[in-house]
């Protein structure tokens, strides 16, 4: 594809030199686009342009899309900066909340004709310029979130930038995605920072009879906490929301306990009503390809601790042309062993049971 | 091992003939003891003779060890019948809870110096005497709640049995097991359903952008809910303790958010203390044999989603031999590709980058 072919009437300038930024701006360069960019730290842009992403903002350059990746609190802004200095040009940034940020350029005189929000659901684990890569937009979903007054143009320039970094894009209105990472991003951290530090104040026995659940119901409570921080300030009103109903609902659950202890069934009937809505709400998450989870089956593995064995196992899979559409790996704590859970469509369940058991593999069913 | 060098004086009984029970029965089966197997279903009994477990009870038998495998609501009265059936036997039993199963167990009449409690930290997800393996114990911790008239011999013979099946037992006292599984177990389970049950409230597009920390957060909330509605009854306030503390501390956080949006800044360090301390009680949480999770290096590679791609990553990686101590799988909703992360020593890192890139594998860092 040409730059002409893009549909952007002209270079593109990535603010902010980050993970996001660079690797936006490292599937652009590979496209053949003119990509400007800028940091305020000169050596994050060092790092991008000998990667690849592009070369220097200079003084005389007019970018036809600006895309703003700096981090959320700053995003307003480097919006606002931008439109007055390039007034042409479309405006776009990759913050993870919408209403306020967006809020935040308008109010500081942002041209919202030209701007259109946009959220790529990508890169969070490592972060920095030198992580940048040219796929990592590959196949993800990346939010659209105009402005009542952004324009059709303009609006089809942010979507077929996200076309060609590998993304797909997803229109939504500013509170509804708002609202949206509220309750299956920002509220899951909180909880699971919530949780976490329980743990804390009990006694390390406890937490060595812990298990799997755990180690899932945590594993992101290990994040920047600067970060997300700035992104639950950002989305306060919304996250608050969610946690508020959360809270009234484990309210109930409590009082429910409590009132089983003294022997009402009733009260039992409201943990299992809990329980259910939490199966239920459960299904409703896509699993990989968007299939639902329920739609594999789980192949058990005790597999030996030492190199080689997991490669000998999937290679065993592949050997009778099995495709794995997940794998789960539950560690036993203090030994060394493992339990391998391979996922496999129900069809194929069978088959790589009796292939694994001829390989005299320990499968557990 | 004869079954003369267990310490155990004779027959063991196993009733209930369920994964637990029947798993319990073909480890000491292949030591070559007497195993006793009863169920209130013929058909569990029959299934676990057949798979070698042992050999249904009759009413001439003496066993010297009883081990009460029901599920927990029914786990007192069982130990009680077992205790005035066979006055000299040790009972033990193994519930996930065990004060309020316990308690019952002894106003039934149980005799307390022959009893002592126990719960094995194993058997999640598949059930039934036909799901059963004589190595489902191996290497899993096994919680022993001796109660204060438990006689020595009786808690060694529990010890003793509890080696044999290839479990580490552990003590602590009831209390303190029913505070850490409400606390590592219990609890999680209701904090998942109740965030998975929020989802129900919500519309497609929303639950569409989700990735993988939700997915992370409510895989435990796809749980047996009878099951689950017993285990809570019965730790019904410790449960309670545990869930009135999230929500106190959640609580905090809408109240802080809320304030944040009204520009307090007071607040924002609330929300940032909640988030620190989720980052040190993860930290306490113990990875694969026990190492802390940071003390590994995640590389991630992006994987074609094809049979064979996953044995040739973990294949190349045995090549130079490095050991894979955990493995995570991403995926990508709605789109086939995966990416992959890879767990290893922080001093075979870049080893295991270098020989991944030489394999053209695309390796991001």
């Amino acid at each position: 594809m040409s730059p002409e072919d893009l549909g952007i009437p002209g270079p593109v300038a990535v603010i902010g030199s980050g993970l996001i930024g660079t690797s936006v701006a490292l599937s652009l360069s590979r496209l053949g686009v003119d990509v400007l960019l800028a940091d305020t730290d000169p050596s994050s842009i060092d790092t991008a342009v000998s990667a690849g992403a592009g070369r220097p903002l200079a003084e005389s350059d007019t970018p036809a899309v600006v895309v703003v990746a700096v981090p959320p609190r700053h995003t307003g802004r480097v919006l606002a900066e931008a439109s007055g200095r390039w007034p042409e040009a479309t405006l776009t940034d990759v913050a993870s909340v919408k209403q306020t940020v967006l809020d935040e350029a308008v109010a500081l005189g942002a041209d919202p004709r030209r701007l259109v929000g946009g959220h790529p659901m990508a890169g969070r684990e490592v972060s920095g310029a030198a992580a940048a890569v040219a796929n990592l937009m590959d196949d993800r979903l990346w939010v659209v979130t105009p402005l009542p007054e952004s324009e059709v143009e303009h609006v089809r320039r942010v979507h077929r930038l996200i076309s060609a970094c590998g993304a797909v894009p997803v229109e939504m209105d500013m509170t509804e995605h708002d609202a949206a990472v509220a309750l299956v991003s920002h509220t899951p951290q909180v909880l699971a920072s919530a949780l976490a530090g329980q743990l804390l104040e009990s006694s390390p026995d406890s937490v060595r009879i812990a298990g799997q659940g755990l180690r899932d119901m945590t594993r992101i409570a290990a994040s920047n906490v600067d970060l997300w921080s700035d992104i639950l300030a950002a989305n306060a009103v919304p996250v608050a929301d969610v946690i508020d109903q959360l809270v009234a609902s484990l309210g109930r659950v409590s009082d429910a306990l409590r009132a089983t202890s003294n022997g009402s069934s009733v009260a039992v009937d409201g943990v299992a009503d809990l329980l259910d809505a939490g199966v239920q709400g459960q299904r409703m998450i896509p699993g990989k390809h968007g299939a639902a989870p329920s739609a594999y089956r789980e192949v058990l593995v005790q597999v030996a601790d030492r190199p080689g064995e997991l490669g000998r196992l999937f290679t065993a899979a592949a050997e009778v042309d099995i495709n794995l559409e997940d794998v789960r790996i539950e560690h036993v704590l203090g030994r060394p062993s493992g339990l391998v859970g391979l996922f496999v469509r129900p069809d194929a369940g069978d088959r790589l049971i009796s292939a694994l058991r001829e390989r005299e593999f320990d499968v557990r069913g």
